[in-house]
């Protein structure tokens, strides 16, 4: 019927215009009503001062994305009775030359001119005893784990009074128990790396690299970093780096180590760009403590071939101590972003709504009259039917 | 009006301490409430649970920052009709030598010696076909994708019945046909790499290597890595790493191939730091199937330089198969934070006041006599005016 | 007594299935309900677009895992007045020759054959001045920064005008003040790479590489990368890189830069595997604009060693200018999971109730009649005791 239709139009629009609250009662307590302005105002505090501000809740983040590359600079002359005098350039000296993020500083050498594929007796070491009476001792084709070729099966001179096992190897071995001190190279402290690192954020389309604006050509060209005078120079001198780091360089250039340079690109990209900038710190990497380590420090054998005059391949092993950097790029950038400022906030307003449920039970517990508020206020029991 | 001041500091005061509650309604229907408990419980499950025991998500989160260096130690003697008896050392075998965290261990050898710039026929492979029957069949200048150098113009015997065109190159060229089989350094599986790796988490300030505090020089002079015996010892048998990742190293040392080192550093680090312990697990990161591969396995050519008596420059080609081996860092630290602890009780809450809609809507739905609950609980309407 | 205790249990049995809801109020205004559910329109309507389809935050969300590697294929015929016809080859212009996630292309050349180690006029370069007069101008065992050996205190003749300190260091020096223009290798635009890259979220145990299913050998021994016709395609030439990157190939192979090849691995798990597919894209990383460079370009110098007769060391010291490319990848991947549904929905929820307050701040401040409301909806004061 028009009547019947009439009706359920009517309660179409109820249902949709309807606004719906809560019907809410106010108690004029001062003690439950200042607990609850208490509550809500950390809440509010909590939600302002720390997420907002400090943890920045409100922003999306990103991770960077970096590129560096490196380039070394300085010459060291050294003496040594066996190569007499020498200078060091970088491409001897910096391995791999290329100048990634991880470049390797020499400092320390125990070279072996002159090895070809031949028989030798075994080196004693530390690490490895190799002694022997007769061949009945040495085992044809062995390899030791810590020694530097395959036995003949054979029971030679080593010295006057010390025999060891034949070899078969790259001799004559090297011996690196005796390793230069001072440090060959080790004023490779006064040595400068440029560091040339660009980053970007791809989720804000964000680009930067730590060659800043204000930084000129002439800048450049004097500046060494330094964190009070000279904050956003990219050229650093290995000394300070390692000083920074707690070390010390000439003990560190014995026997080697690992630096790590890193560049620090948290940015709140809510500011403007200029304020986006690279803040450097460097530590050491490796243990130096050498209580549980195989191999303290940092170092790796490479060699040199040639040829000699009769076309017979010949090396110089060269085992090479230094300091290597890995420069670390780190960071996360934050931008203001709805969704997590949302969740955030609705987060924090359903806390809120905590509080109400806390006075409800301090009321209802603690404070007099209670039974009456009681019934006033939450139970209005229905009869079960 | 005095009158009227004291009215409206009444009202302030009345704002500022008035405590306001919702007017809650209980009714006793057991049907309801047993749904609403259900319901409450479940949601509580889940957050006790779910959400924080198997989740975490009230703990701050941080990405793991990694150094790492590797050291590879063994020896293998080869006895080739070219080369002769020959002993391979660290130095000769580990590409590049410094130790990162990515190295190759060669494992299969074709050496092309004594290659000078000049001029030879093309060598006939599968991916490219360089026959010729005249010069007009070859093009001076033309150099092909996969051929090894720039063509003369010439077309030339290559062998008593094949003319191939000439080109200019190191020559003789290189014919890798024919891959050494069994593989020329398949011995390399008994040798062993120590992994120093050295991480932080610089949210937390937490820092750790994978040489625990328990393992002392004498225990690593010894040990080698076994998923059930020695679970934290850092030094590891190619093999067994290879046979761990489901390959047969015999098979892999052959054309080569990639295997992952992966080291799982998730850590829960609101438990103490000796729980936060490093996972070790292995596996096969190139792919075998070599149906749609271009390059199956991984090899690639790197040359040594002569110069000869004449100061010729002359190289020997080697063209190099063998594993690499990525070591890959990775884990997520997380820790107790107020933030996310905050947002997932919230949304936890505001979940929980779904419930009632839910009940709400299942009484006025369901339930006999609803329609006095209808106007009982939720509707009092008000005439529009 | 046994009327408490059977009271006491009645209470119980009440807390426990008594089902509590707000008292609502219904107020059929049409201008506050409108307004009631447009803003309830909204925050629904952001909640299904933005949330779920754009942001997708109901997903819990993994880092990309990655390994690469390279392969570049390629010949180039070079002739010059000091070395003669060169064909180059892969071994000797990719640098590192391993085929890692970076490589080097070298594109042009300043070679200095027959350094050994002796003593030889300062070399005079724009960034150094070194210029003489007497040997108290030069000072023994000093080395500058820019300088390329340590000074012996003497003042030599550099040519017939010009006198420079004499300093020891691998002599004759390099004279880098003519770059040769075009690039020496200015045809490696023609190289081509194939780029390997096999990835992993270990969160949601997915491994993928971009030699997709569809790919077949054929296919791979063809194809290039192009954007419209080849997207799939992992070989591609440096030109066409160079060209997406917004530069010139012959400008950049002067005097070299940095590509990064970007693979992009953003993938939505929750879809089909065969729609996580790489979107590549490329551009420059280092800055060309050299108005705050001290190097502009990218280059490093290396050395190939040799022995001569008389045993003497002998290097050939290269500049080499290039390009490196950095393949760089990134990504997250998606897939729905409970928590961040909760964590998000519920924050919606909460963000809903905001609406009923809104709501009655409008009516209480802005509607006629408003006492009326406000006495009936919201404040029932009880008084206070």
């Amino acid at each position: 019927s028009a009547m019947g239709c009439k009706n359920c139009c009517s309660i179409c629009l109820q249902c949709l215009f309807g606004y719906e609250t809560n019907v809410m009662l106010v108690i004029n307590n001062k003690g439950v009503g200042a607990l609850f302005r208490l509550i809500q105002f950390l809440i509010i505090a909590y939600v302002a001062v720390y997420v907002c501000w400090i943890q920045r809740a409100y922003q999306d983040t990103d991770s960077v994305i970096s590129s560096v590359s490196t380039k070394v600079k300085g010459n060291i002359l050294t003496n040594t009775s066996i190569e007499g005098v020498h200078v060091w350039d970088v491409p001897e000296y910096v391995i791999p030359p290329q100048g990634e993020k991880s470049f390797f500083v020499l400092t320390n050498v125990i070279p072996t001119p002159g090895q070809t594929q031949s028989k030798c007796p075994e080196v004693r070491s530390n690490t490895s005893i190799c002694f022997c009476e007769s061949d009945s001792d040495c085992i044809e084709g062995q390899t030791e784990v810590h020694g530097n070729g395959v036995q003949t099966g054979h029971c030679v001179q080593y010295s006057d009074t010390i025999k060891t096992c034949e070899v078969q190897a790259w001799c004559p071995l090297e011996n690196d128990t005796i390793i230069p001190k001072p440090a060959l190279l080790g004023a490779a402290e006064h040595f400068t790396v440029l560091i040339k690192n660009n980053i970007q954020y791809p989720k804000f389309n964000f680009r930067k690299r730590n060659l800043l604006h204000h930084i000129n050509s002439t800048y450049l060209k004097n500046c060494t970093f330094d964190r009070k005078t000279d904050p956003h120079c990219p050229i650093f001198r290995l000394g300070h780096m390692v000083t920074e780091a707690g070390e010390d360089f000439s003990v560190m250039a014995l026997k080697g180590g690992i630096i790590g340079i890193f560049i620090d690109w948290n940015c709140d990209l809510d500011f403007p760009e200029r304020f986006c900038i690279p803040k450097y710190s460097f530590s050491r990497l490796d243990n130096k403590n050498p209580e549980n380590n195989v191999a303290p420090g940092y170092n790796f054998r490479f060699a040199k071939y040639y040829k000699n005059n009769k076309s017979i391949e010949t090396r110089t092993l060269i085992k090479a101590f230094g300091i290597r950097f890995d420069v670390i790029v780190f960071g996360m950038a934050g931008k203001f972003n709805i969704v997590p400022t949302i969740v955030n906030l609705g987060a924090a307003l359903a806390c809120l709504s905590l509080v109400t449920a806390i006075c409800d039970w301090v009321m209802l517990t603690c404070m007099k009259d209670h039974d009456q508020y009681y019934f006033n206020t939450i139970f209005t029991i229905l009869p079960e039917k």
